[in-house]
């Protein structure tokens, strides 16, 4: 299927600024184990099939939010093309997030991502939209992206402790890609 | 009590550059809702006698871990008397937090401590150390400071739904809390 997604263009992206050693020292930040690699893994395998529903859950909170849905508009009109395009790289990431290994094209595609936000954003799709992502809700997603895994994670008749588990690694796993991810957006030498 | 904290200048820092406005927009994107400021309260009642104990565990993390603890260092010794002083401001923010109204007032010291971390490190105590906080850790840092709460919450007897409520409460205040002290690491009219 991945061939298939518009503008994705995983393990092809450019050298991330970010090395994989400032990267170990994040995951020690976060406490990030084997037990989160393993329960991503795990993760991944209880998502792939509820990815659409997912989806459907996070697009009905930015559509609902006009401060969030402009980022997919132009003159208050959200593209409706744009927002599909977007929608099928978001599925992937999901589980490229849960069951790829955290290496250099990952970090890679990772500072790609980044970019789309802020500096490249519309590129890919060949929109018109709003210029970049403001900073301030690229931190913000981390709580709607996080609490809203856990009804999804418990979907699949894991035991508490288990769907537990596969919740922190998750949570660890949206705060180190969202500083990844806002990494073009800091100030020269302060990352 | 208060009074008596160095350097904790609660109502007397300068303008936030981030409005009320702005914040209501941050709280709607983290579902911050009335429930959460019931729960934050209930938290600050619950956390009050245990900030001792929850300063130990963070600085145990933060002592442990070369990479951290080089902020309160200079040439790679620790500054006892600058980490004893910065602990007293944690444990008041940690009150704060749960108890302080969300108002113009919490917002402006929120950018006060945003600039002690980046653009004024070290005056606040006169000591010599690093001169700023890189911003990939202020990130990094809403994972330990969100999940160890959890145990403290737990701790005075209240059933697991509520201590659910003032966990997800806490988390989102860590959230918002996080885009208000890093809004001087972040480029010009990208925040």
């Amino acid at each position: 299927m991945t061939e298939q997604i518009k503008g994705y263009t995983y393990g092809k992206a450019a050298q991330s600024p970010v090395s994989l050693a400032d990267l170990d020292l994040l995951k020690n930040t976060v406490f990030f184990s084997d037990l989160d690699s393993k329960s991503l893994q795990l993760a991944g395998e209880v998502l792939k099939d509820q990815t659409n529903e997912i989806l459907d859950l996070w697009y009905g909170y930015v559509g609902s939010h006009e401060h969030l849905i402009r980022y997919f508009s132009k003159s208050g009109q959200p593209n409706v093309a744009y927002l599909g395009a977007v929608r099928e790289r978001f599925k992937q990431w999901i589980l490229d997030l849960c069951l790829k290994p955290f290496d250099q094209t990952w970090l890679n595609y990772q500072h790609e991502i980044a970019l789309r936000h802020l500096v490249i954003k519309n590129q890919t799709d060949q929109v018109e939209s709003e210029p970049f992502v403001h900073y301030r809700y690229m931190i913000a997603f981390i709580f709607p992206i996080t609490i809203t895994i856990k009804g999804f994670l418990a979907g699949k008749g894991h035991d508490a402790d288990t769907v537990e588990a596969m919740y922190n690694a998750w949570f660890k796993a949206i705060v180190l890609t969202t500083v990844l991810w806002t990494h073009p957006y800091v100030k020269e030498g302060k990352f």
